[in-house]
C-alpha cells in the first residue's frame, strides 16, 4: 500500500480587479488560494485547494505547510476518514473552525483527488455518481451596481450561458434593493430563477421586513439573511418573511450545518474549501437528504461540481464571481444554465503554476 | 488621544516535562504562548497573550503578528468595542472561530492591559470591581494517576494553598474513574469541592451513564462531558444524569454560550484567551447572571483573576497545570482556596521574556 510521501502548500494572494464588495465585507481588493498537494509513495498526486476573501490565508498556509506534514507523512492516504478525525482533535483546542478547518478542507480534497486520480476515476464516479449535468447559477457581486448597470452585468451572465442568476441585497435604503430586484423582474420575465444573498447583514426583524418586500419577487431563495452566529434565528424569516431560506458559507462543520438546519435553513450551501472538505461536505448533502432539503453551494464550482453530480438531491450550484479561472487550465464551460463533470480523473483542475508564481506569497 | 504605534507578537514553545494526558488530546509534549504587546503614541504598552495545546500557534502568530498591525496601528486604542468589531468582521469569513479568535483574544487583552496601566487601575477596578477575593480551583491533568497517586497529588495541592479540586475523567473503564473518584471522597471528606472533567469524552448517552455513576459523590460540577458540538445535549445530561454541568473552553464566541447555554450548561466556563479575550469575556459573564448562573474559568487564572474579580457571579476559578508561572515575574498565590487579584496597574503579569527567548519559535 503506498504511504503519503509529501504534502505541499503553496500561498497565493490574487488581486481582484476592480474591487468586489458586498453588504458586510466592504470592499474586497484581493482573494487568496492556498492549495495543498499530496505526493505518495508511487509518486501519485492530489491537489486540494482553499481560498479566502483576503485575510487569515498566511494563518492556513502555517498550518498546512508546517503543522501538517509531521502529522500525516507515512500514513495510509486511503484511510481519509481516519486522517480527517485525527486531524479535527489533534487541532481542536485551537481549532474548530477558522483558518484550520480551512486547511482541512484543501488537504481532504487532495486526498480525494489522489484516491480518484489513482482510480482513474472522474471525482463524481468514485463518490456516488448521480448525474453530471448539474444547474448552476451566476452569482454576481453587485451590491454597488445601479439597476441598469445590474442589468447589463446579467445580459452578460446570459451570454456566459447562465439562465439562473443571484444579486446581492443589503443596501443601507431597503427600496433600492425592491428596485434593482424588480428592473431585473421586469426586463428578464416572472420565471427566471432568482435568488437574492444579504450576506449577513440584518437582524432577524430587519430581515422579515425585507423578505415580505422581496416576496413578490418570487425568490428561490434569500441568502445569508442574517449572522452563522443566530442558527436559530432562520425559523421565524422564514416563516414569517414568506421566502426560503439559504446559508452555509461561513458555517464550519457538519455540526453547524445540523444546527442551522434545526434552526431553519433550508437551503443548506456549503462550501467544499472551507466546510472541512468533501469527507464533511458529502455528509452535509446526506443530511439535507434526511431532512428533505435541496442543496446548493458557494465557490470553487470547479470541484464543486463533481459533489452536485455525486448527489440526487443538488440544486443549483453557484458559478463564483472571483478570478480564478484566469488560473486554471480548463475552466468549467456554461451551456443553458448547465455544467457538467468533466470525465477526466479525480476533479481534473490544474492549476497554472507558473502563472501563480507571480502572486506567491 | 494617542494612537496604536506598534502590535508586536512573539511565539514560543514551552515543552510540557512530564507530558500531560487527558482524555480526548491524548498526550501533549509542548504548549505553545504567542503574546501581543501594544504600545501607543506615548509609548505606554499593554500585554496580552494566548495558549495552545500544542498546535496552531503559528497560525495565531501570523494573523497577530503579520495581518493586524497594518489594520490597527493609528486608531484609539481606548475604542475597544470598535476595535473589536471591526477585526471580527475582517476576519470573519475564513475567522468566527480556530486560531482567528485566538489571536484576537490576545490582542484585546493587550488594549485592556494598556487602558488600565493608563488609567493608573488594576484591571478589575477598571472593570466592574465586585471583590478581589476570588475562589480557585486545582485543576489537575491526571487522567493517568492510579488512585494512590492523585491522593498524592491532591495533598500537593492542599500544600499549595489548594481546597478545592477538579479531576480528569474518562478512562476506557468507567469503574475506574469511579474508583479514582471514591478513593478522593474517603481520603479528603465529604465536603471538600470536588469536580469533574471528561474533556470531551463521551456520548449523550455515555455521559448519563458517567454522571449516574458518579453523582454519589457529591460533584460542584461534570466538566465538557461532550463534545461543543452537540451544545443542545447538556440537557439531558444533567437532568437525566443528576449533576450540574459546566462547558466552555471550547467555544468561541458569545454566540456560541449563548446556544451552550439554552443547551443545558449551567457553569459556563469562558477563557478569557480563546473567547475572544476581555471584552466578550465580561459579556459572557454577564449572560451568564441573566440567566442566573454562575461563572467558572479556564486557563490564563493570572489575568482572570481580575475579570472574577469584576463580577458578581463569579464561582470557583481554574488555577491551570500548565507551567506558564515558570516565565512570569510574580506568579498567583494561593490561600485557603482563595488568591486576590494584585493592586498592580493592569493585569499586573510581567513575562520573563529573557527566560521565554530560550523557547521563541
Ligand atoms: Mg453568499
Ligand atoms: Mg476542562
Amino acid at each position: 500500500m503506498p504511504t503519503i510521501d509529501r504534502l505541499q502548500s503553496d500561498h497565493y494572494r490574487i488581486p481582484l480587479d476592480p474591487p468586489v464588495e458586498d453588504s458586510m465585507h466592504g470592499s474586497m481588493t484581493h482573494f487568496e488560494i492556498v492549495t495543498a498537494t499530496v505526493t505518495d509513495s508511487d509518486g501519485a498526486t492530489g491537489t486540494g485547494y482553499t481560498f479566502t476573501c483576503g485575510t487569515n490565508g498566511g494563518a492556513i498556509h502555517d498550518i498546512l505547510g508546517r503543522e501538517m506534514p509531521p502529522r500525516v507523512t507515512g500514513r495510509d492516504p486511503d484511510l481519509i476518514e481516519a486522517l480527517w478525525h485525527d486531524l479535527w482533535w489533534q487541532f481542536h483546542y485551537g481549532g474548530r473552525g477558522g483558518p484550520t478547518v480551512l486547511a482541512l478542507s484543501a488537504f481532504d480534497m487532495a486526498l480525494w483527488d489522489l484516491k480518484a486520480r489513482r482510480a482513474g476515476l472522474p471525482l463524481y464516479r468514485l463518490l456516488g455518481g448521480h448525474d453530471p449535468k448539474v444547474p448552476v447559477y451566476a452569482g454576481g457581486i453587485d451590491l454597488h451596481l445601479s439597476p441598469s448597470e445590474l442589468v447589463d452585468q446579467t445580459h452578460a451572465n446570459f451570454a456566459k450561458g447562465h439562465r439562473h442568476i443571484k444579486m446581492k441585497v443589503g443596501r443601507d435604503r431597503l427600496s433600492e434593493d425592491v428596485a434593482r430586484m424588480a428592473t431585473l423582474r421586469e426586463t428578464f420575465g416572472a420565471d427566471m430563477p432568482l435568488m437574492a444573498d444579504a450576506n449577513m447583514k440584518y437582524t432577524v426583524d430587519g430581515a422579515i421586513r425585507a423578505a415580505r418586500a422581496f416576496a413578490e419577487h418570487d425568490l428561490v431563495w434569500f441568502e445569508e439573511p442574517i449572522p452563522p452566529e443566530i442558527p436559530d434565528g432562520h425559523a421565524r424569516i422564514g416563516t414569517e418573511g414568506g421566502i426560503p431560506i439559504a446559508s452555509g458559507e461561513n458555517l464550519r462543520s457538519l455540526w453547524e450545518f445540523r444546527t442551522a438546519i434545526q434552526g431553519g435553513v433550508t437551503f443548506p450551501e456549503p462550501d467544499v474549501t472551507n466546510c472541512g472538505g468533501i469527507t464533511p461536505f458529502l455528509k452535509i448533502a446526506h443530511l439535507a437528504e434526511a431532512f428533505a432539503l435541496p442543496l446548493t453551494s458557494h465557490g470553487a464550482h470547479d470541484v464543486t461540481v463533481h459533489l452536485m453530480a455525486a448527489i440526487p438531491n443538488r440544486t443549483y450550484m453557484e458559478a463564483h464571481g472571483f478570478g480564478l479561472d484566469r488560473y486554471i487550465e480548463t475552466p468549467m464551460t456554461i451551456a443553458e444554465g448547465y455544467v457538467t463533470a468533466p470525465d477526466r480523473p479525480g476533479h481534473g483542475i490544474t492549476f497554472d503554476r507558473d502563472r501563480l508564481e507571480e502572486v506567491r506569497q
